[in-house]
Order: C-alpha cells, then structure tokens, then sequence
C-alpha cells in the first residue's frame, strides 16, 4: 500500500486546536488525506493558526455525517486506542502501530484510520466493525494520548516504513524475504535440524527479518553467503 | 539505561500549551524528568490544563537559567532537530531516534535530550557541544514539527525500546546477540565462505538483528538450530 492510499479519520473531534494539529502533523508525514466525521467544533481560523503548513491538508479535508460511507469506501478500515488490548478486553486482532504497518506493507488497496473523539474515543460497536485495532502502547496508569499525538505517533510509524526514502527505497519485497528464508529452511533440512525445532526457527526468522525491515541490500547479501552455506552441505553430503 | 535516567529539556519554550503537553506525553511514556531552560512563557494555569493527567511531571520540573548545569549533570546529552542530517550539513553522528534509542539500551548513565524552542530551533553551538543529534525523518518540504509532536515521537520509541513489558523484558543482552553471530560466523567460516562476502554478511547481520529488537527467546531458538548446522558441518568436514 502506497502513503497516498492512507485516510486520517477523525470521528467527533471536540477542538479546533487538535484538528488543526492532526492537520500539520499529517503534513509532516506526507498523510494528505483527512476526513472530519461529523465534527462537533468549528472549523475555523484556530484549526487554520495550528495546522500552521498543513493548511492544504484542512482544505482538502472531506466533511461526512456518517461513517458509513468510510466502511463502504474503504477496503481496510481500523479503529485506534489507547487502552492496551488486555485491559480492554479486544483481544481480537489487535496490532501495535509497527505491527500494522507491516501488514499495510504487504497489502493493496486503500486504509482507513479512525481516531475517536477526545473524551470518550471510539464506541465498542465502531471498534467492533473495523478490521483491527492499534493500540498504541504507552504507560498503564495514563495511556490516554491527546489526539493529535496520537495521530503523530501514527503517521510517524506508517512514514517510516512506506515513505522514508532512505529504507523505502530498498525494502526488500515479500518474494525476496522469501527467497533468504527458503535458503535458510534448505540448509536446515540438509543439516537434520529435528523438524519441530526447524519450524520454530522458521517462524522467528520470518518475524525477525519483517520487523528489522530489511532491504533489498541486505537480503542479496545474506543471500550470496547462505546459498555457499547450502552448496557447501550439498556437496558434502554427496561426497 | 533505565527510563527513570532520561531526562526532557525544553532550551527556552514559548508556549505555555506546547510545555503542558509535553509533560502529558511524557507522563503517557513514563519519562518522569522534565527541566526547562529559561522559559520564555508562565508556566501556570494554562500548561497545567494541558498537562491533565501530567501534572505531577509539571510540578517537579526543574528550571534552570542556562544549558551548563545540563552538561555538566548527564552523561549523555543529545540534541534533536527536525532537519535531516544531510540538508543541514550535520552529519556527525546523526542518528534517528530508533538508533539512538538502541544506542541507549547498551549505556549506563544519565541522558538528557535537548529540544529548541519553537520558533528558532536549537542553535547551531549548542548542537554542537551534544555528543549526538536525533532528527526525526518526515516529509522533505515540511519536516518542522511541533515542539510537543517531536517529544512524543522519541517518547514513544524510548517507552517501546526501554520500558513495554512485552519486548523489554524479554530483549537480548548483546552478549546473546554476540553468540548468535559467532555461531553464524562460525558457519560461514566452515563453509568456505570468501572473507569480503562473509564480513559483509557479518555487518548485515548485526544490523539487522539490532533492529528488529530480537528477543532472548528469539535468540535462543534460532542457536539451537544453528548450532545443529554448524555441528553438522563439523562432523562432515572431519568424515
């Protein structure tokens, strides 16, 4: 998923000041698409003054009543919260920021992001509707972010892995991962690794190289080394 | 280092809003240690209502007059900046605030990071003096963000590094990332491996392992498999 496939969805925002804060911080995070459900403030000259170079963002901002038509525009929708999954009891499918952007990473289409309103959040029967929930991990005794920091933390996150030229220019694809992974899972069976421990190897492997992010670089270059790893063992083998 | 030994230091803030969400994110993050150079705004009635549930993290800011005592008290102190090392010419140990935070996991001490006021920014000297700067990657043609948005990014990434008790408790020491590593190493020497290839798997590895946060667990499942490799390895070359 591309950066420009990514809604921002405030539902309910109370203050203007926050509006215009999510505003500026999506700009600094290439986030161009915002969309107010059924905002309960104006939106004004102070959500202009804060959004200070985000001020396209807000221009361009899509007004809705209701979120149905996030649900039925959307091919990904997620709700966000600030209470831990296990404290709230949802446990299902939820994701930390990182988490979910690796996902996004691997998927097409376009994703919705709902953020809730300033005192109450989101409703258990909108989060219940959406596909995941991020959560963003943060001390137990006071977990409840303002929102625009929220909204930050967010779009921090989904810059750093669709965007940041540095690395996005080189993540390694899915099928390359694959390719260093199978090598890896060859030279495993070639050894007489028992089965049971090569699976669980295989997993956090597979977990390890999503997480560090790694590149195109990196893969080939770990590549070139295990593949001698994988000829070295066949050939003794045979031998 | 320890969450409780990372001490916030805003260099003459402005705004009383911007200081009162600073502590409220903090809190949010579990930094407890806030000192203000030279506000150059009150910090009463208004930053305590943007502080919310903070208020204990305003109450027990320190003030102080000028940055010296700073470099003086920590062992560590860095500056932060929302330009990129390579726009603003300050390649000398940039580092973005995943880096330094993994820099952090490994040294003992007192840190403190500096952030400049809102309008200006940290001087040129004053970074200068700092042993590193953590500037925050964002979007090229506005990558200025608000003073309290910076704070809880880098808040954010030192809470998940240092503190979630998920990962944190369970993160590898480098010591086992070093047995991992020597046992692969040891591999690629078995194997026949040319030396430029293998040092520069070396490198990867250690960069790739280090990212992605591995966990002791982790660690210890991918040795029991590649110590099996390298045994196996072993026994042939001997047959």
């Amino acid at each position: 998923m591309k950066i420009e496939d990514i809604a921002i969805v405030l539902v309910e925002p109370l203050y203007e000041i926050n509006i215009g804060y999510v505003a500026r911080t999506m700009k600094n995070f290439c986030l161009g698409k915002l969309i107010l459900v059924n905002p309960q403030c104006e939106v004004g000259d102070t959500a202009y003054r804060y959004a200070m170079h985000g001020r396209d963002v807000l221009e361009k901002a899509q007004r809705i009543d209701s979120l149905e038509e996030v649900f039925d525009g959307f091919d990904l929708v997620v709700s966000t919260s600030g209470k831990s999954p296990l404290s709230s009891g949802y446990h299902r499918r939820s994701l930390t920021p990182e988490d979910f952007v690796n996902l996004l990473s691997g998927v097409e289409g376009r994703a919705a992001i709902l953020f809730g309103r300033e005192d109450i959040g989101l409703t258990n029967e909108i989060i219940k509707e959406t596909d995941f929930l991020v959560y963003i991990p943060a001390n137990i005794e006071y977990s409840t972010l303002n929102l625009s920091h929220a909204v930050a933390i967010i779009a921090y996150v989904i810059f750093r892995e669709l965007k940041h030229s540095e690395r996005a220019a080189s993540i390694a694809s899915k099928r390359e991962r694959e390719l260093l992974l199978n090598c890896l899972f060859s030279i495993f069976e070639k050894s007489s690794v028992p089965p049971h421990k090569a699976d669980k190897a295989k997993l956090v492997l597979r977990r390890v190289l999503g997480r560090a992010g790694i590149s195109k670089e990196e893969v080939y270059s770990l590549l070139t080394v295990f593949r001698k790893v994988n000829t070295f063992i066949e050939k003794n083998l045979e031998a």
